[in-house]
């Protein structure tokens, strides 16, 4: 996320945000923020959320995920909000919702997201 | 794909086939391929195939796209296929699959893939 | 839905909500509403919303949908509710949640749910 | 399924096949097979292959699972094949696929699936 120009602008238990600016570097041909970016800073939204409800010592594995892409990602900058919508002490759900900010009108949701994880502890969840 | 050192290895009409070396930039904290990396070669994968059975001047938007992350991603290659599951005029399905690719062994899926394409012409995809 | 006993409570443009009494012909075997009755729910609850914003002579072939089941179906009464998340002229999106209504305490999430769906008009939508 | 007429008529480790005669019952305002009906079937496929491959004394609770629908369900037969995708001690993924069967062509694909499973043992699944 940071070698993107992505920010963590805010975190609480269960919600973070992400907010990254508009970069010709990311956009697709025509010049819209291409869906790979919005789909990993989404994951990304929806992982930290979820990291901040589970113990500082255990971790997640994110076991599958689903984007659904909206409407052109168009905008100076853009914000992706990640919540818990289950939290659990096995399987933890997080919904995401992207947002293209425009200085002319209201923010306009641009993609959405479920992801499912699973909490491990110590090195169970790198060995599969 | 091509900057993160991804080659088409194969192109048929409804299958397509992405390898990419293991690459030490392209790994998370435990030298395993990051799971946006296989993401969205999956989702290339799955693309490209769909672009191999339409008409030359049309285009493709993705709707939606559901990745399982099945196993680490630990190889020295990795290989993505994707493939038509359903062709069609205004909708296209396409399943993709993600192996690692080890010396001294069977190739490993490590992911899966289903994502929902929409034909469009002209420009009317990039509207919203 | 009415031959389960389903009931729709509430309808605004974008918004449904389907209500449906414990019932133990709906359950598993462990006496929780079965993951079939939440889902089929769900998807009549989400499409419903999607009819809400349509034109009245158009209709909805539903492209795709994904469910979460979050927690067991447990209560004396659920909740399934219907939300158009991206409406639009050929593509809409509703996410659904669906509920547990106990008498002693909150409402409980039980289930998410994503639907894409195509508007078609006349008889294109069932011809594939 | 029982209730509606399906047939277990093929179970294989990690592969399970469920057909359905058409019966008017099933179908919705056209004459196609009910989404509701196909969803359910690939689901209990999608399991059954998953219980084909765990232990006898353990038990599968669905975390989330997709569908595709592809095209019209018109038929004589309907064939639902659920494939584990993903064998493993705590998730299990498994893929479905349906098809209608008509006595004048070959099959057609109507629908898939993807479905991910929790493994559990005793009570476990049950309390959340």
């Amino acid at each position: 996320m940071h070698t993107i120009g992505a920010e963590l602008t805010r975190i609480e238990p269960g919600t973070v945000e992400i907010e990254l600016p508009f970069d010709p570097k990311l956009t697709q041909q025509h010049g819209l923020l291409h869906a790979g970016v919005i789909s990993a800073a989404l994951d990304a939204a929806g992982t930290y959320a979820a990291y901040s409800v589970i113990d500082p010592d255990a971790s997640l594995l994110t076991i599958e995920f689903k984007v659904n892409l909206l409407s052109p990602g168009r905008g100076d900058r853009f914000l992706f909000r990640g919540e818990v919508t289950k939290p659990g002490t096995t399987i933890i759900v997080s919904d995401g919702r992207a947002y293209a900010i425009r200085p002319d009108g209201p923010a306009k949701l641009i993609a959405s997201m479920t992801g499912t994880m699973m909490v491990v502890r110590g090195r169970e969840g790198i060995e599969g």
